[in-house]
């Protein structure tokens, strides 16, 4: 895989160096666009449907009628994984409101501007390989998540600086050597909400937790499946609303999204936490999954 | 005016419809950038001091380092206007953070993506027309205005989805045939914060009122010369924390913005206000300062 990776904009795969949006592009303007992160699993994207309906919970929030069907958005990911050679990969798909005449009023005639990113990524399932390093050094930030009121938190959007000033606030730590892996972040009522880019759960006295999506939680497709193996299995589960305290003093804690799959935390503001057998449980239960739905079919 | 516009993207005039970024641009991935607004009037940027300030504050925000100084911006923006033959026009500077290895964290090392956008506007001043039609009719929306512990309301960036989904439920309230010309937004705390686009003041028992920049609220560079002009015609002033009755019930009312300049309200929530002698003569010395501010130097 020396040649250089093909994105696909607006119907044409073309060199990731030359794809470009107008600067008018509502997208780029004002992050006025939709994304989904997927995993492509041995040339199967794993749990699509699931994608196809957040994207379509979080266009509807934007009241952005894209009008293209699931398998023409479908058919350009299969495209570009098929224009790649790749069959393990991380894609992104973004879906923009284009370019629009007139300033920020959103008119309802929208035509899209659609993005596949691509990128490789190791094999998944049992017989594969993490995508991090280690478990994940988390830290608790100032930057507090963005209320529903301003922004609902179920819409997954280009409008992603939250997320990066609660990032910033790690590197800024630090000097940005040793940062920490991911910032935790609490809602304005000092709940804790969600990571920057991942949902959190941890353990205690044998039962899972995880905060609820009454807050300022992203319904991640990860979450939704650790949820289900977990009913699968017995596990005692609760979501609900948590302080920081409940999570420093867990047993075992662990972050979800997409590439990382199932992240075993190992810090929580320098507070040792660390995996542990629900979280190595949950995560073999998952490859599972990935291996039966993409790789045995 | 028939030929195309150029806009100026990354050193070089192109025209409009080239003009491009690549998707990989962290401005089109996370709306990570900052933007100004502003009009030349009679080939002279308005205001430019004041907005290189604001600009540098948003960077501030963001931890934005893009290490261009303020004569290299004014320089692109000199050329963007000489290069249309525009010499009244709206102008639009906007700075990202790039491309970037990695993902969500900013790295900072920045090579920043600048582009200018230009639109010819009408000559301002003393002998100038408004560019609106007519006082705006303002409706209160739904969407809160972000509060300040998620992202700051002094930071200007393309994360502008908070003012979009307010102005969509404008659209959504009449299908979008005359619908109002902007939403009033609230903070969390049902205080009055601003428009989508605009500032608000409004006048009662001859004090000129406006929510004050403690709330999350944008210190819009119109508004701080509107502050400024009330204060050397010795007129009496209160920035604070109003509920939307005290809107309602006000003598004038007028919005601020760049382009806009002083806009009358003609309406909020269908209850008449209109503008009035203050909102008048605030008008008459805007234009004042605008005409010996460019055009007579």
């Amino acid at each position: 895989m020396t040649d250089e990776l093909r994105y696909h904009v607006d119907g044409e795969l073309v060199p990731a160096s030359e794809a470009a949006v107008s600067v008018d592009d509502r997208g780029f303007r004002y992050g006025d666009a939709a994304f989904e992160t997927l995993r492509a699993y041995g040339d199967t994207v794993f749990a699509w449907d699931a994608h196809v309906e957040r994207l379509e919970e979080t266009c509807a929030a934007l009241s952005l009628d894209h009008g293209l069907s699931s398998a023409d958005l479908r058919g350009r990911i299969d495209e570009t994984l098929s224009g790649n050679g790749l069959s393990d990969a991380y894609v992104r798909l973004s879906i923009t409101r284009g370019v629009q005449p007139g300033k920020l009023t959103p008119h309802p005639d929208v035509g899209p501007t659609v993005v596949v990113y691509i990128k490789a990524l190791p094999r998944g399932g049992l017989e594969g390989d993490p995508v991090w390093d280690g478990p994940a050094a988390v830290r608790t930030v100032e930057t507090r998540r963005l209320p529903d009121e301003a922004i609902p938190a179920s819409a997954k959007t280009h409008n992603y600086l939250n997320g990066i000033l609660a990032r910033a606030e790690l590197a800024g730590s630090t000097g940005s050597v040793d940062a920490p892996d991911e910032a935790l972040m609490l809602d304005l009522d000092d709940s804790v909400a969600e990571g920057a880019t991942s949902n959190l759960f941890f353990v205690r006295d044998g039962t899972l937790h995880t905060p609820s999506t009454d807050g300022p939680v992203l319904p991640g497709i990860t979450r939704d499946i650790v949820l289900e193996l977990a009913r699968e299995c017995d596990l005692p589960l609760e979501e609900g609303r948590y302080g920081i305290d409940d999570v420093r003093e867990a047993d075992e804690a662990f972050l979800t999204n997409r590439t990382w799959e199932l992240r075993p935390v190992g810090t929580v503001d320098g507070v040792e936490i660390g995996g542990g057998p629900v979280t190595a449980r949950l995560s073999r239960l998952y490859d599972e999954r990935v291996e039966s739905a993409c790789y045995r079919t």
